[in-house]
Order: structure tokens, then sequence, then C-alpha cells
């Protein structure tokens, strides 16, 4: 199989998961990858569902191996062919195959959200702007209520089929810059909209409108109705890193550097 | 009269000054404006013409006073009526009126080049991405040869009507980071496309096809046949800082923090 390794930048995309009638990076890959092989293929799979608007700094899909194309040939070719917010940094040639999401074991998002009075004019779709003065102490509270194995069900959009709605948040983080607040997040896997839907419950504690106490209670009550309807758009989030093996996860340090984001 | 001070990522885009059949700046704030003074209006004045795809993280645009809408009030309705790629950080309100241009004493452009083996997604718009590997203490030679007052018409793009082709270039250095090239340029005034004409020319001297002492030969030639026909893409510029005082820019160190570019 061939492992794609790839980062893009979500602006102009309906996520990754093939949509009939909207534009997504799984079509635009599917079609670049039926050019270069000369053959109809399989759509590759990809280690994760993603929003519209959301992007990726590391991706993962797979394909089965149909010709032999060397990897480097093929991510030489890949990036002749794709557009230029769609980038492969890595392709691997390997025995057997598997479901892209079967092999990572770790991932970690990252929401960028804006706190400037004036956004500058280049981030509008790589973060979201926050009008509200916003209390980090009271959110970092709230927070680390999230950080654990937890039945996250409260914040899970409706509309997904899952066998469990338990999931472990390893580790989580609010950092604070001159002009953004991030929030990290390490886990091993999450639900539809779920670090979209914390993120708009942690602005709502920031914003004085939902006590950080008040999160313990919301968890146990499994009920998407218990937490804030904010749901933060997906251009502020981003795949930020892939684990290839959970014990990676373990010595993780959420990197400062917010602007490596996109330089 | 008004003073709009702002930014825009060019991206989408065809420059500054109006076009009939294209997207510019000119025309999104002329019809913002009218939208907020309820009257037909001229078109705002602006500091500079900028070709298609040119950034400016500083601009100014002049309007006469028509009615008395508080400096602040226009400000807010500008920022909450203009699409997110505009973004107004100040406006002033000062007696009589003023071409933009005739406000403007200096201007530091800087333009961006990518070195990276794959760009990154997020940037394809915002910077050029030079496949070749380039001789940087060589270029640095070549720009010396630009800064001073030179008659810059071999450096000069056909079509423009100008009184001299003679312009001052305060100015200029070459800054190295890992992944990018930056080419800042103080001056009091350019012609058109002189400085992307210039960074082609400083990339044709990177790539050893041009001898970096050849340029005052160029210089002195004054025809655009002798430079290199390489104009580098305007999505790479930036009007960086604008200087309402000659004096300001002899004090102007060119920051190092390139990242602030855009975030």
């Amino acid at each position: 199989m061939y492992l794609i390794h790839f980062s893009f930048c979500g602006k102009k995309y309906h996520g990754w998961q093939f949509q009939e009638n909207a534009l997504t990076v799984q079509e635009v890959l599917h079609k670049v990858l039926e050019q270069i092989f000369k053959i109809k293929l399989p759509y590759p799979y990809g280690c994760s569902r993603t929003d519209t608007g959301v992007h990726a700094l590391e991706f993962l899909a797979t394909l089965p191996n149909f010709y032999d194309i060397p990897a480097d040939s093929l991510k030489k070719g890949l990036n002749s062919l794709l557009p230029d917010d769609i980038r492969v940094y890595k392709v691997e040639k390997k025995e057997g195959f598997k479901d892209a999401r079967k092999l990572v074991e770790g991932k970690h998002y990252r929401y960028v959200v804006c706190t400037k009075k004036v956004p500058s004019p280049f981030t509008s779709s790589l973060s979201w702007h926050s009008p509200y003065p916003l209390d980090v102490p009271e959110m970092n509270k709230a927070l680390l209520h999230f950080v654990g194995t937890h039945d996250f069900a409260s914040f899970m959009s409706a509309g997904s089929e899952v066998k469990t709605t338990v999931r472990t948040l390893k580790s989580a983080r609010i950092f604070k810059t001159e002009d953004y607040l991030i929030f990290d997040f390490l886990g091993t896997g999450f639900l539809k909209h779920q670090i979209r839907i914390m993120c708009g419950t942690l602005v709502t504690v920031g914003r004085g409108r939902l006590e950080s106490g008040s999160i313990p209670g919301i968890l146990s009550g499994k009920n998407r109705e218990l937490a804030p309807h904010t749901t933060l758009p997906g251009k502020g989030l981003y795949l930020y890193k892939l684990f290839f093996s959970l014990e990676k996860t373990n010595s993780y340090v959420f990197p400062d550097s917010f602007k490596e984001i996109i330089w």
C-alpha cells in the first residue's frame, strides 16, 4: 500500500470525506491519483473525517498498491498535479493494506481564536475571531474537566453512528499569545464536532455565561441539550499532528510556536 | 477629508486601481463607502497603485468629507460591511483634501520567497516559491547596486506614463530565515513593476545566470531589454509600511519578524 502524508488548507473544501455536490479533499486527491495511475481507483482511505473549512498540518491517506510507481515518483507527481493548497510531504510504500484510520493511534488538534480588536485580513479563513473579552483562568478550569476518559455524548453532534461515545482526552491546554488564544487537544479519537463544541463551551465559560464547575454535570448528563449550543466554526481548527503509536503521545509536549501553523 | 488606513490580502483582487472587468480593492471600498454615506461618491484616492495579487499591511485612501460621520463610526461601519480580507485599522478626519499619494513620503515594500522543498499549502498566495537553490551572498552584492538614486528605466514595465524614471532606493536588504528569503526595499517611490523586476533580477543572479557586477551596466543602459525578463509574481509582494514624513524613513530599521505579515 501507499501511505500518502500531506497537509491541506481547508478554506475551499467541504472537509475530507467525498460528498455528492461539494468539493472535498478526498475527491481532489482521488482524481489526481487516477490521473497518475491511469486506471479507475477506489477512493483513498483517510485517517479522519474533517468538517468544512478544517485544516490539516498532517493527514494520512492510504491506497492499495496498484502499479509499481516508486514512492518518491508518486510524491512528485502528486505535488505537480494537486492544487497549491494540498501539499504532499511524504509517500511511503509498505506491504499489505490498512485503512488509514487504523494506523493512527493519537491526534493533536489545535483550535486558533484571534482576539485582536481588528483581525488580520490574511487570517479570516485560518482562525475564528472572538468579538468578546474572554476570562482565560476560568476557561482553563473548565478545560481540565474534559481531560481524561469520559462519555462525551453531550459534546457530540447528532447524525453520527458510533458504537460508544466514550473517548479519552489525554491532555489539553489553553495557550495565550498577545493576539491569539490556542486550544490544544491530544486524544486517541474524537466524536463528531466534539472539539468544536468543547471550544464553543469554553468560549461560553470565558464570556461568563456558564460556570466552569458545571462541566462535570454536563458530561454525566450525556445529552447534547445540556451543553451550550455553540459550535465554533471549522476554519479555526487544525489537525496538527498524527501519532502512529500510542507510546509517542505520552512524551508529547504541545508546541508553543503557533505561527508555524502556516508559515 | 477622511484618511482611511487599512490592510488587505490581495489574493482575490486585481490590485487597488479600478478596472472595468476585474475586482479591485478600490471598487470594493467605493461601494461600501456609498452604502455608508448613502450618496454617489467619487472613487477614494489610494496611496499607491498595486498589481494583481499584491498585499498591503498598510494602505491609505482619502475621501472628501461629505457627511458628518465621526471617524470612529466610519471605521466600525467599514469593518462591518467590508469583506474579511480588507480590514480598517484607523480612520482620521482632517481639514481640507489631499490625494493619498501626496501624503505618503516613503514606503517599505517586502518580497517573500519561500525556499522550502515542499511549500506550505497555506501560503501559496502569500509568497512565491523558488524551485531553485539561490546564492544569497551573490544576490546581496547585486542588491547593493540598486541602493541610491538611479534611473531605473531598465527595471520598469512598459505602459506607464511618468515624468522621470529616476527614483531613490533609500535602503534594501536580503534577510534569510530557515525557509524563506525576504527582500526589503525602502524608497520614496517606485516605477511600474520595479520591485518585481528587481526581485526577478536578484533571483536570476542567485541562480548563477547573471553576474552581480552587471547591474550597474544594466542601470546605465536605461533599457528594459537589458535586465532579465523575469518579473516575480505579485503574490509575494507586500506594501509593508507607509511613512508620512521623509524624516521617519531615516531611522527605520527593517523588522526581522516576517511572520507578523499575516498573523
